[in-house]
């Protein structure tokens, strides 16, 4: 075991479904001092953050906050605060996050009826409509930005279709928010949860969530206590709300980063950073195509932050990622689930979403399925 | 909202129950280059991430490892991977920590039987033995360093107590691991947990985690699914053991942090760090009884690294912090639940525990007592 040593990581050049990279800055905001989580000057920057996430959200909603762990936190803090025991939920599950909220909704005691569309496929609100007349259902999820699958799933219409039954809308945002509009009090959305390590430009640790009056009216009503008291919102938003009463020691240094990312995007601007990853991706399927690769997904419902793209047949996926790594330094992923060995996903998330990267990898790439 | 201007935080001497002070070489450990959650180099240092671990927690434990969240998240993933609705848990509460051990089990669905003895008390095994006769139970669940009171519970005897009764043992190590020896395997117990923010000297964001083999055959044995996702070992322990299947993405920098404190602590030597954190206690008590102030926990339980010190008649608890941290940078706490006003928690924990910050306090509480 090394000790003694300089403790340092390679500089890779994350273009895969997350982390991204994380500019410098981002990074120095971590070796600020830590302060206690009831410092007055840690307070003030707990509501600044709010407000830009707020931002970044495009929602009013008073409970805006970072859940104190990963994306799937998010996830999970999304579904238990909301679900008791009995209650029938809808999953639209195009991808392998979908299926992740029927498992964790069914763990809370939920009846889930699931929604499956080959992967890549969106929903359109009458299909989801379809099955909302069938029964009396709390909460539809849908996944914004399917991660496994690089799918953009439209979000016109879908709130009325919710509400006009009676359920709460849920939307996955974990690697949509800070790259394509998302547009919470717009679209009517209730509940939305997000990652900070995708194109927020943040490192993995902390899960934007944000929910409107119609979803915290429904935790008030709750009959039983949340089951998961680390998620629980009951508490948490006591802390983050004018009570400040402790619940759980803040991650105090991530919090630093998720303020000093957020404020990149501020200064950036939401339109601005929209059309750099768009810019960057279609010169990412430009190239792609050049090289003769096939893309996974139709045009229209192309997510430009992460790019699937099949793998050619007789190419060994697993071996031209490992050489991109070793050789070049470069990070792509594999396929999750059922595109596994099938698809490779190209990520353009934030800080990773510049144009020498995209020429970086065009030029590895056509060296490597060439030796192939 | 401050924009373009450089994001700083003051400069603290943080002498509360955690987040304690941090080496800056473990700050800059964070601002190493992001890698991918499956990236070899990654998994090399969860491998030696976990052997450190295992030196700390002085066990060969498999199943060592940080939980991605902060200790209560750790609390939570002890209790919600063993308990099963129906099971009874006996739990020990003689403080804040404890409470909050049967708030969480109680939402698993188990039958909660609480032993409660005064604030500062601890358990003997007898007193624990005598609750096991009663009836089956589950598991016995012991806060070792009570972060409210100031109080260590002695572990001799108590895993052939429960065990005796086939009962697993969970210890709270939150506050102790790093701090005062902490001996899993010696002592037998089952399940521990911990945070980084206290004795390791590492930011908040992770909790250490370590289960023996009799709590792995209850995880093995259990007819329902982990109500919890996010804290599912089931699922985690394919992620740090052999197979590497993705689970969630880890919070990178947190564990590039984590590693750095651990070595750290390697290289001071677990022996010489409790002697340092005992000989600084030691000061710390002079100093406050030369004061005219009044220790809470007796000398014979009272735990080194956080001390309860009784706020004498007439003293403004609240006012004496605030001008502690606002004209000093000294941060110290108020008391929690039955404590709240009546103590005032000092904690030298990890980095914070150097002779220079007594010597601050000393003559800070000085001045501020004789101004009130």
């Amino acid at each position: 075991m090394p000790t003694n040593t300089d403790f340092e990581m390679p500089e890779r050049i994350l273009l895969g479904p997350g982390p991204s990279m994380v500019h410098p800055r981002v990074l120095r905001a971590m070796t600020q001092p830590l302060v206690g989580h009831l410092d007055p000057q840690f307070l003030r920057l707990m509501t600044e953050t709010q407000e830009l996430l707020r931002y970044v959200f495009q929602t009013e909603n008073e409970l805006t906050i970072p859940i104190s762990g990963t994306g799937s936190a998010g996830m999970e803090s999304g579904l238990c605060n909301f679900i008791e025991p009995g209650d029938t939920v809808v999953i639209g599950v195009h991808g392998f996050f979908g299926n992740r909220l029927c498992d964790i909704a069914a763990r809370y005691g939920a009846t889930v009826r699931r929604l499956d569309k080959a992967w890549g496929d969106v929903f359109s609100p009458d299909e989801i409509e379809a099955e909302l007349k069938k029964q009396k259902v709390k909460l539809v999820g849908l996944v914004h930005a399917e991660t496994s699958t690089g799918a953009l799933q439209p979000m016109t219409q879908m709130s009325e279709v919710a509400h006009r039954h009676g359920a709460l809308l849920l939307v996955d945002c974990v690697t949509s928010l800070g790259g394509v509009p998302v547009e919470i009090d717009e679209w009517d959305v209730d509940i939305a949860y997000s990652g900070t390590q995708k194109c927020l430009g943040c490192p993995p640790g902390l899960a934007p969530l944000t929910v409107g009056e119609r979803a915290r009216d429904v935790i008030r009503e709750r009959k039983t206590s949340v089951r998961n008291w680390y998620l629980d919102l009951t508490m948490i938003e006591r802390y983050w709300g004018d009570e400040r009463t402790y619940h759980h020691t803040a991650p105090i240094s991530m919090n630093y980063a998720l303020f000093e990312a957020l404020r990149q995007v501020k200064e950036e601007g939401l339109e601005t950073r929209f059309a750099r990853h768009r810019r960057h991706a279609e010169m990412l399927w430009d190239m792609l195509e050049e090289l003769g690769l096939e893309l996974h997904v139709p045009l229209e419902n192309r997510l430009p932050q992460l790019t699937t793209v099949r793998v050619p047949q007789g190419i060994d996926d697993g071996a031209v990622r490992r050489q991109l790594l070793n050789e070049y330094n470069i990070e792509i992923a594999g396929g999750l689930g059922e595109l596994a060995g099938k698809v490779w996903r190209i990520g353009l998330m934030g800080y990773s979403s510049r144009e020498e990267n995209i020429r970086l990898l065009a030029a590895a790439l056509k060296e490597v399925m060439a030796a192939h």
